[in-house]
């Protein structure tokens, strides 16, 4: 079936003209005019038209063969005549005189069209055929370009020392933060893993353990209400460094971002650089937000509005008026709020060394700098009211590697899902995940999630409740 | 704290000789000589030796600091006297003369000895203290070698017109392959996902979507008895491709390898090249095994015998006598052998479009050439005994992706963890993960898995079942 020799992808068949050429890929689209049928086939580098003259030895084939089948083609690269030249449009100059084709696959009639944007369809009916709906251009594109902006942050952290490590999937519960998927063990029937909402502790442990520069595309899992452009599982370009200050954080990532757009995007343009600093405090009261959209024309697609957030309150009330820590138990104190941080006093003024990095309304990143000290980790705890029992069983590791020489440190954790789709102007984050799930957490092409087996929740020591109304 | 502007790296002292510098990092040793304190100081660069000289305004301080606590340290570079130099050491022929030592943390004295190469400890405590255990230098350089390793793999793929794509850790149970992890889904009461045991399915989805060339490091998880050198998460090197033979899938694969080697381990020599060909009868017969090693030399700690096993049978019988798939069910099958399948004769003679890459006894991978006819993939279940109910189910999904123009196609995927314990010699893929769990599958260090909170399972509808006696 392949001939390794021969195939010629589309991106390259340019530099073939007047030479016979195998090129293999989907038929985009099919006009029968009688006497000449025309196709365009499609490869993942491409377009060709292609055109089976009268008489030719294609012809029969060519008239059973409809859109979406797989085809092996061969055929004499031409160039086009003047008058017929489509310029603009990939191999628009060139036409491929139908030798011979053969059909790898056929095809039932696809329940959408392929090759426009999407827009117009029903946003279920594309999720249950994602497969198809990856085909069109626009979440090629979408995909390739997620992969180009990742493959640019992992270069560009490499290049500056840091080292990529991967941490655990299967971690271990704790009381903080956004609710957690939990996963019940086998080996030890009742006991659960907890699924990672952000490698925060393992990237803190990666500081006491040495490496001092650390990043990971990591993949997080939060089981939050979906509402808004929420999913269950999102990634970010997570980091973290040891010998910094909140400074030495900004300085580093600001560049970063600034060449991503200017390598990957040149025809973006930044509203303002270096990026504004605003504190926490006086967004809310400029822009009653923590997240401005400081673009000057809301209507300009390849503007980008930056900000930096700073001086988030350590502590916040949660929905039922009790202390919560406003970003997670980590962060540390900013150096003028220690004194009342140590007397309790004026807890919901207490500033942390933490930012934000927004985009066109959009937040991109948190982070902070981290408390590196068994006592004051100790002493954060106490006030979120979690007690010495709960420290020991919950957190027990971190204050212990706290006591063995840990490094001041903090990181960041820009969200790439986010990134994504702001530099493809696309209005929310389905359209540059590959295989998204639904606003109710469903994927709908593969139906998950779905009932377990009686023996596999016998095995695990589980039973379902019955289901009772709320 | 810091000074970024000043900051030097060990591993950049040596052209600093004569400068007055400022280095941050831990206590690596101390030898108090009385007049003398001698110290070795190291960061995620490497090591430095530093002296306290008779009278010198740290002699105070250098008193009280011991091992592992976490200093910041300004000195002059000297070169060493020559009978002094400790030739083949990093800065072996450099010190530090110090002139300040400010303590950044305060260390507990640690529970083993982080300089040595741990081999003599036991690994459970090893273990609990993990993020002191990867500070020893054979786990620094084991942890950023395994980064290396993959960076070599994903620059390689995508020199090949690759492109990375992220599959999702939220999937959709199936009865096939091992084991697997399953999560309770809390707005779907009742029901669960999975986690993937491989993004198998996904990768196919993503041919058939025309990507052509998918990869990905993916991390996998499977719920399996862990004897001997397995953990419950994995990383392999995911990979599939488009209108491709077997032979194609062996020729990409056996050049990534060898140029990996060369590149980077080029201490380190082949057995034979090209890698040999073994088919699975010959390999049972000659060698007893599926994974023989072929080294001719097995003390020798350079010698790599790849070799590459094809020709697995379809299918097998489990432990019951029944017929399940020895691969995966969505192996083609080798056309010599499409007779007999299709008329269902002689069933465990059947070959598939199957492949192993061993290395020294170990699997490192495995693959095929997928089924891309629907009316094929039916039958293979057929013969798994699969009903048409269940086929709907849990493959529904693939039946039909199957019908919309798929591709002929086929992957890989060499497992990381082994290949990188292999490169370093290690005697088990523990050493190569950075937070690995036991034989158990505990995290000792966060002591997961733990118990969930009464609320989370009532949440769930969970109860967990009376523990009784199997």
């Amino acid at each position: 079936m392949m001939q390794k020799e021969t195939r010629t992808y589309m991106a390259d068949l340019a530099s073939h003209v007047g030479e016979e050429v195998l090129v293999q890929g989907w038929v985009d689209t099919r006009r029968d005019q009688g006497k000449l049928v025309f196709f365009d086939f499609r490869d993942m580098t491409g377009y060709v038209q292609g055109v089976v003259l009268p008489g030719a030895a294609a012809h029969e084939i060519s008239a059973k063969i409809r859109t979406e089948w797989v085809v092996e083609v061969t055929g004499k690269v031409n160039r086009r005549p003047e008058k017929n030249v489509q310029s603009g449009k990939q191999n628009g100059d060139i036409e491929l005189e139908i030798l011979s084709i053969a059909v790898l696959n056929e095809a039932d009639t696809v329940p959408f069209d392929v090759t426009g944007d999407g827009r117009d369809i029903n946003e279920d009916v594309r999720m249950k055929y994602r497969y198809l709906d990856l085909r069109r251009p626009r979440l090629q594109r979408n995909i390739r370009e997620r992969d180009r902006i990742i493959s640019f942050f992992r270069d560009y952290m490499h290049k500056h020392r840091f080292v990529e490590i991967e941490t655990p999937i299967l971690m271990k519960g704790t009381p903080e933060g956004s609710r957690e998927y939990i996963v019940p063990s086998r080996l030890e029937r009742g006991k659960f893993y907890a699924l990672p909402q952000s490698p925060q502790q393992f990237k803190q442990l990666c500081m006491v353990a040495g490496f001092e520069r650390y990043f990971q595309i990591a993949r997080c899992m939060r089981d939050e209400d979906l509402r808004g452009d929420r999913q269950p599982e999102f990634t970010q370009l997570d980091f973290e460094m040891s010998f910094v200050k909140q400074e030495d954080i900004l300085s580093f990532t600001e560049p970063m971002f600034i060449e991503m757009v200017k390598t990957l995007y040149p025809e973006k343009h930044f509203t303002e650089t270096p990026f504004p600093r605003i504190t926490f405090r006086e967004s809310m009261e400029k822009y009653g937000s923590d997240k401005p959209d400081l673009r000057k024309d809301k209507s300009d697609p390849n503007e980008l509005a930056f900000a930096w957030i700073v001086d988030f309150p350590m502590f916040e009330k949660d929905d039922e008026g009790n202390i919560q820590a406003a970003h997670h138990p980590f962060c540390s104190i900013k150096e003028e709020d220690e004194e009342k941080f140590m007397k309790g006093e004026d807890l919901f003024n207490v500033r942390a060394n933490s930012y934000d990095l927004v985009l066109n309304g959009f937040e991109l990143s948190s982070g902070s700098i981290r408390i590196h000290k068994a006592d004051m980790q100790k002493k954060v705890f106490e006030y979120l009211q979690i007690n010495e029992e709960t420290q020991r069983r919950k957190f027990g590791h971190m204050l212990d590697a706290f006591k063995y020489g840990a490094p001041p440190h903090g990181g960041f954790a820009p969200g790439i899902d986010r990134v994504v789709m702001l530099m493809m102007n696309e209005p929310n984050i389905r359209e540059v995940i590959p295989f998204p799930k639904n606003g109710e957490g469903k994927d709908l092409m593969m139906g998950s999630p779905s009932e377990a087996d009686e023996r596999q929740l016998k095995e695990l020591g589980l039973e379902l409740k019955k289901q009772t109304n709320k």
